[in-house]
């Protein structure tokens, strides 16, 4: 994959993802990604890309031109451009599996108040919010969403499965409760099944674990997950 | 209020919370925060802080030890634990808002595989999910969280009002589509509305604008608190 990132503070993109799983990724070719200063795209002396909202109201906007020259100058017709806003459709697991498959990704992060309408009609081929909540600094929400993707390509998870056995992983479930040494802490014990040994016993525990925690914690889930798949009349282990 | 950060990338939270509006508030003392590396406590000469997972699977766990030192070294009756995963209560600006008013947050950040059970049982006041997605790297969740709860202290945006008008602000609803210069660009134009000066008729404009957004792109948001408050016989402009 290509990714190009778009935002006011490549440094922030830099800075997160040169770290640890995906900076691994980046230095040995598994992606590849541009990070891009949209003020190089201000003709203004200031590198200003923002001005104030027609109508009146609190906060700048960007402006229409930077954006229309910097996604003119980077995307062709295999490129897909994703606008991060609060307004975007929710993103989630199976949309980040979606998007790992794209050969060409290019996210646009916003800053200040928003961006020139006109933009993101007829620049943006969609949007995409991480969540119900309001960030000053959409870079951020590139960051998130671009580690979200690119640890799903092949190779930059270090351990094959690792991607399958967790929460919203396969299952589409909330994950298990886990265990490291010391077997005792703080007058705490480990569950006797983890120290078994029976890999069939401890499966099945960790089964009944997911299940109950995604009951408890998010009956939403369980509900569109595990519920439907029953009603559907699907009860393979693929469901749950 | 005092943030405190744990993670194993101080770096990523300090690229990220020391630039534009955050890093101002930063500087100005509006809030004092405290990015901590979790191996800073840990007694191992490598600094390591994680460990296989008791039952087998793959990746690695972070050890509860580091975690207990870290936390009792930096919390009292005071404070506030939040950790900061998917199987967590989904993030929306209700709980920013909520998070906002603490006087001591604490942050803990997670990698690898997950934290060991008995850290999140003793340690954690409440677990938090930025939405139904996976990260390599709780540090960018943490980032994230800051943000949003950063910016809703006082004085931390530069006008009063900017989080009041936008998207999950009062209304509850999509914020509506904005306009800068120029009037016209690449054969589009700015809605008359907007340039009339009359600030009624723009106040009603964006009223509906924000209403036909949230009906067409999120109909639960609309379900949730426009059609909800009709229901309770509220028909009060707090409501839209």
């Amino acid at each position: 994959m290509r990714l190009d990132i778009v935002s006011l503070f490549p440094g922030i993109c830099s800075a997160a993802l040169s770290q640890s799983i995906i900076g691994r990724a980046w230095r040995s070719g598994l992606v590849e990604i541009n990070l891009i200063d949209l003020r190089d795209f201000s003709h203004d002396p200031r590198h200003s890309v923002d001005d104030r909202p027609y109508g009146g109201g609190a906060g700048m906007l960007l402006s229409p031109a930077p954006l229309f020259e910097c996604l003119q100058s980077l995307a062709d017709e295999r490129s897909h451009i994703v606008f991060l806003c609060p307004q975007g459709q929710p993103f989630d697991q199976s949309q980040a599996r979606r998007l790992a498959e794209i050969e060409h990704l290019i996210l646009v992060a916003g800053h200040y108040e928003g961006i020139d309408e006109r933009a993101r009609q007829r620049l943006m081929h969609e949007e995409v919010s991480l969540g119900d909540y309001v960030l000053t600094n959409g870079a951020i929400a590139a960051v998130v969403l671009a580690d979200a993707v690119l640890r799903l390509l092949p190779g930059v998870l270090g351990s094959a499965d690792s991607a399958v056995d967790e929460t919203f992983g396969s299952s589409q479930l909330l994950e298990y409760a886990q265990y490291t040494r010391p077997a005792q802490f703080e007058g705490m014990s480990v569950p006797e099944v983890l120290l078994s040994g029976n890999h069939e016993t401890i499966a099945d525990w960790r089964r009944r674990q997911s299940l109950l925690r995604s009951i408890s914690r998010r009956p939403d889930l369980f509900e569109n997950n595990v519920l439907s798949c029953i009603k559907d009349g699907d009860n393979s282990h693929e469901c749950y």
